[in-house]
């Protein structure tokens, strides 16, 4: 029985780091059982999105736990923020060849960190043995028929972007990437756009009913601007000046690289002033980067200086 | 940008092999965009579960396509039937080294089978490149209260296991249990078991407000009888002779060994007789293997001829 027990304890190890994060709002029944029950605002509808990352393919093998912890919660919470939604759950697979109780509870409270951060409950999960990778399925929800969409955007509408991009790239270059705990990632520092991504959710949340359509940006704004505008049957030129830059990044690798997890939308002329103020309130710029149009052949395209220019397209799953 | 069509294609071969598994009542928004957005009968609570098979750990590496979609989310669904939940939807992620058009489109295929033979709507998913696992999180529902959980047994109650267990477990016993499509399996056999495990749903949302406490068998009874006995702080002494046995298996095996998904299941006294009515309604035996009683340390042990045996546990994670 050692070895049953041993899983057992892990499990229970997991969950006491998890502490206040593995019960809230909602949860009528959270981890240990065969399932979760959960119960959302009478009248909201849920919505639900599942990211896998993978060691060596989506962060560093031998990274530190709490980070990758972190990190596995933000970049699939970051959907929920695309569709407006309240974020409210999460479910959690983890596999691992040597997963021990060390680096199992530093993973735990960093996804006890993100988990805060969000408004999120970790309401179960699974561990198995296997080469390394986590994937996380977040739920959240928004009153019907609120959800934000790619496909809603229109011609003649504007395109924005959230905060700043190409931060996150930055960290890329670090050789000791891997090497980062939370405590040490300083405030705005490429390092921890990359470990501690902020999904843009309360932004999100007062964009519903006011942008027609949103994607948030995780492999490079050139790829998912791509999605958007196919989605939603609109074309565009985006002008590489307009983009707003981390410092220190060029518009060329910003819009090619993932990682940053801030919003691309689109919104009606009318609705500018609303969008500006949400801006304000939340201390997050939007900047505004193009004007939708129709086209036969929907999708976006780049310019500089009134020149059409090639961009690379965002990260590969393939 | 040819990657990165190639991804995208992928998911829309994947999306057109699903048919109409990827669309189904109280999807408001299926796979596509950032986040799926999915309703609920009034009154109901969500029941969520997540699941990973890592191959060449949970399954043959190299097995195929077909059996893996099948299995994936039979594996998953099955904690849904032990909840009494009603099944409603799945997100699938899905990473592999070299996934190619043709292996999608087959682990597709047998994941339609599975949604469609257990009522299930795939509403989105996720592929990565990586070591070759499946991770599914399914979404069930019951009206509100109404779940099945492992703790509410109480001494005196009988406990009983549906169908029959050791099926499953002979067919690791076939050296080429990789090999093996859905449509070569013969009816009954075990490695029909094995590949394509019917979770007990109809019986598991027949138990609501019957049964006091459920479990699905997915590591072995040793092991999950344990957790239910746990959770409840029962006891009880299991005679293997009463276990209902797959035709060619041995109790020793059949109660150590995993991936029936049958479930195990308590009950008071008083409703011996509904759940045999149960029982005879669906054609799935359901039957009485031992009374629990208080024990101040709970668990569950193990006779043969009124002696105490050692049994071994059940699948171990780690």
């Amino acid at each position: 029985m050692a070895d049953a027990v041993h899983e057992f304890e892990l499990i229970e190890r997991i969950v006491a780091r998890l502490r206040d994060t593995a019960r809230g709002d909602g949860v009528v029944l959270g981890p240990g059982d065969d399932a979760a029950v959960l119960e959302i605002p009478t009248g909201h509808q849920f919505v639900v999105s599942t990211d896998t990352l993978v060691a060596d393919r989506h962060y560093p093998g031998g990274a530190c736990a709490d980070a990758i912890g972190y990190r596995s919660l933000a970049v699939a919470t970051s959907d929920l923020a695309a569709m407006g939604a309240t974020p409210a759950f999460a479910t959690v697979s983890l596999t691992a060849e040597n997963l021990t109780v060390n680096w199992a509870e530093h993973y735990a409270g960093g996804l006890a960190t993100a988990a805060r951060d969000f408004g999120i409950t970790i309401v179960g999960g699974n561990i198995a043995r296997g080469p390394e990778s986590v994937t996380v399925t977040v739920h959240g929800h928004t009153p019907g028929g609120m959800a934000i969409t790619r496909s809603g955007a229109k011609p003649g509408e504007v395109l924005y972007v959230t905060g700043s991009l190409g931060g996150a790239g930055l960290a890329l270059a670090d050789e000791n990437l891997g090497e980062w705990s939370l405590v040490a990632l300083k405030e705005d520092s490429p390092l921890k756009r990359y470990w501690m991504p902020r999904p843009r959710l309360e932004l999100g949340i007062g964009l519903r009913g006011i942008a027609s359509a949103a994607i948030d940006i995780s492999d490079g704004l050139s790829s998912d601007l791509d999605h958007l505008c196919r989605a939603s049957g609109v074309g565009c030129d985006v002008d590489l000046d307009a983009i707003p830059l981390y410092a220190g990044a060029t518009a060329l690798d910003a819009v090619a690289m993932g990682d940053d997890y801030e919003l691309a939308l689109a919104a009606p002329p009318d609705v500018r002033d609303t969008i500006a103020d949400l801006a304000q309130r939340h201390g997050i710029p939007i900047t505004p980067i193009a004007t939708l149009r129709k086209d036969a052949n929907p999708g976006a395209g780049w310019t500089q200086g009134g020149t059409l220019v090639e961009v690379r397209p965002g990260y590969r799953h393939f």
